[in-house]
């Protein structure tokens, strides 16, 4: 069994990624990431950290601008739209959810696809939907698509079965895997005799949520394994697939944590290159 | 044998249609479609008269704008914002492709997502790919919804294999039927053993625009077959599904003509006074 682990992945992009900003940075353009965080949740500072650390490991910026939980629609809105007029910015990222009194709708539509670095506006889950070339997928799905290439799996032909229908991960992660042409099955709660649909793919990926819903009746030999669920069970990370009753069983496993969340960070580092290259 | 034809189920939802512009007739609304097509081509002008009738028989209008062939990206710019804003114009269908001259991605997306009656801007694409409700989905793919629930046919839990990835049928219809509960497996030109993938499913749904490309190696007894292409074969209209050599194998097939297709005026209407009545 191999395990497909994040940090070679990481470590391999962010050099690549440091060469693309290092020429960016000789024309006087540092790629920078705007961060929006409403708030002080814990799990949106411990993204904030890694984010962070991933921007500075390339050399690129990312700068936090923290408003109150209290802050007003307005407030938000016109902060967005100075970024996304700031030719300094490249990309902006805002945590969400947002607090129940702001219109999280109508404020993530606010930045413009180029800077729309993690795919929070409908207008690029159309270019995502589309495949069309235009703006940025979410970075989880992407992630996982960046994983496999890394390690060299084929996906042209291949029949993936995707478990989850999220607009965060199960829709786009199926668009970009039918770009690549992979044959793609998308599962869910209805789906009648998931351990069939399982076991027929040549790759799985687990975006359900649900701790541990994929088991060793749901795997067959030769299989690659993408977890992409994320959950706390008593205080540890664990994610959608069942790790020690599975990794046995498959020819490849992503670990939680470790795996494909490792590889998300980097996903925005692209997207800000890209569109400092762009600008 | 049972044969799905549209007859009947345009019957029934005409009827149903036509009841509900009666209601908004009598509070001074008649609902209206504008229908703008740039040149003569003898396909847009077919589908044009079938959407006149399809209209009249309901007792709602539409309305053509012809424009010549050579016409100006300023003049389509400006008649699609008129009719944007104008009250009286309930959706809006613009015939593509356009001439190449004319920047079709900047005059689709001039219409708003209420009067968008067959989903040609982005932003309806970005609401099918979520179904959040908003915005109308394409009138093809939904006219497929349609007839399955008319003829009685229930899709949670069921396997539907989708052969064919456009954004004008395949992709949408994903997405219909994930939201119906579905499970489904998107097959393309680069699918490995699409017979296998044919052959599982409980529906299968042909959108590749390739003429009697699914045939008895394809499918497997019991199916529901729709047959969603329209080519043309030596003069001749025909599906892409072997209708002759499929329809004794299987429970139940659409004919082409007469089957899919003849649905999608009545999904335009179907908009047109859902849009009439939210206005």
């Amino acid at each position: 069994m191999r395990e497909f682990r994040a940090k070679p992945v990481v470590e391999a992009l962010t050099q690549e990624y440091k060469e693309q900003a290092d020429k960016l940075k000789s024309r006087g353009v540092v790629p920078a990431l705007a961060i929006v965080r409403v708030g002080k949740r814990e799990d949106d500072l411990a993204y904030e950290r890694g984010i962070i650390k991933r921007f500075e490991s390339a050399g690129c910026e990312a700068k936090v601008h923290e408003l109150p939980e209290d802050v007003t629609f307005e407030t938000v809105r016109d902060l967005l739209i100075q970024l996304d007029k700031d030719e300094k910015v490249h990309g902006i990222l805002m945590f969400r959810p947002l607090p129940k009194h702001l219109d999280e709708d109508a404020l993530r539509n606010l930045v413009s696809a180029g800077k729309d670095a993690d795919c929070m506006s409908d207008i690029n889950a159309a270019h995502v939907f589309a495949q069309d070339g235009v703006g940025y997928p979410p970075c989880t799905p992407e992630a996982v698509i960046e994983m496999l290439r890394f390690y060299e799996v084929p996906l042209k032909g291949k029949r993936v079965t995707v478990v989850g229908r999220s607009m965060v991960v199960g829709k786009p992660l199926a668009m970009l895997l039918l770009k690549e042409n992979a044959t793609v099955t998308i599962c869910h709660t209805r789906t009648v005799d998931l351990e069939a649909e399982c076991q027929r793919a040549d790759i799985i990926c687990a975006a359900a949520g649900a701790p541990r819903m994929i088991g060793p009746d749901h795997v067959s030999e030769g299989q690659i394994i993408m977890d992409v669920g994320i959950n706390m069970v008593d205080g540890k990370l664990c994610g959608d697939v069942d790790y020690d009753a599975v990794s046995p069983l498959v020819d490849a496993i992503t670990p939680v944590p470790g795996g494909v969340g490792g590889v998300t960070t980097a996903m925005l580092l692209k997207h800000v290159i890209a569109s400092a290259k762009g600008m």
